[in-house]
């Protein structure tokens, strides 16, 4: 569990300073990019001055670096999901709803779009959320070996490229859910569970 | 058809100079985006000094336009495909690999993620590629509808939301295929067939 989601009124005071200039910095980086905004429209955001932000972060780079372990720490437990009970069909639509829940709140939405296109560019920033989604990539993985050895999924399918297709719809849905906002979630759901369906299902495509 | 798909030893020297400037600024902008890009590389991308390409386009925004008229005659080429004979879930299959091959094409792939992430923005040239993209979801609401009426669509579909997740696998396979290099695109037809076959399919979600 981050620290993040502890309400803030019981955490330590330092530690509350530190998730407040965390969230400024988030909305900072979601107005500006993670290159765009500076420490300066950072420290203006969080209301602090320049020398009580940098007691907690020495440089932008410290505070993305805590983005990055608080976004880890969220798809771990976004992925945990995966491996609980029941048909795997059902449990990956659980988990690609939570995440598109995410996507359309406005507090974190438009970090996750900031996030997704600086991981496909060749930058320090990019390649340390890279990495994060290798680790989601690797969950994805062993939940499809443990359905292939389960039967749940057949056994021809290529894991590797359904897990491509998994990783497009989650990228692009996220992205056009931002921008589509007349389209309620609950009525992409039923869609959803279809096409997931298809792409694991046990038939041959 | 667009002049840049005429070989360029059949064009007047005006139109390959205009050409050669476009694909150069097309290679500029893939490296630095429409914004970072500046003329000044643009020309020297084109190997042309300022004056001479200004001879051709007044402005970078210009050259944009240019480009953007490209891409829009190019879609509406696409788009074609999708309105000939046979099941709709081969004609759609069709398009999206022809868009993938796109995506797939050094010369080509690395602008279209610079467009789609432009396009999500709130910015002039982001409003007018999302203008060309408005442009081809019309053509696919038109295309669905068709289908609906003769029986090829579920008559409860929703066609707004199928259309923003066939949007949303295009913008996300688009993207993830530029930097999944080691997936063939062959490969990634069956699963995609499936998923397209499952989202408009007949039988209710």
């Amino acid at each position: 569990m981050s620290l993040s989601s502890i309400p803030s009124d019981e955490l330590a005071p330092a530690d509350r300073r530190r998730q407040q200039i965390l969230a400024a910095a988030r909305r900072a980086f979601t107005r500006s990019g993670f290159h765009g905004a500076s420490m300066h429209q950072v420290c203006a955001e969080a209301q602090m001055s320049p020398g009580a932000v940098y007691r907690y972060f020495p440089s932008k780079d410290a505070i993305i670096e805590a983005i990055a372990e608080e976004e880890q720490v969220a798809a771990g437990a976004c992925m945990a999901a995966l491996f609980g009970e029941g048909d795997l069909v059902d449990r990956m639509t659980t988990v690609a709803m939570d995440y598109l829940r995410a996507a359309r709140d406005s507090e974190t939405g438009g970090l996750l779009v900031e996030i997704c296109s600086e991981s496909l560019r060749n930058t320090t920033v990019g390649a340390r959320f890279y990495e994060i989604q290798k680790g989601v990539r690797l969950a994805l993985h062993t939940a499809l070996e443990q359905a292939q050895a389960q039967g749940e999924l057949r056994q021809d399918a290529e894991i590797d490229v359904i897990l491509t297709l998994l990783f497009a719809i989650g990228d692009g849905l996220m992205m056009r859910l931002q921008i589509e906002r007349d389209i309620e979630l609950d009525s992409v759901e039923p869609y959803l569970r279809r096409m997931l369906s298809a792409l694991v299902g046990k038939e041959r495509p």
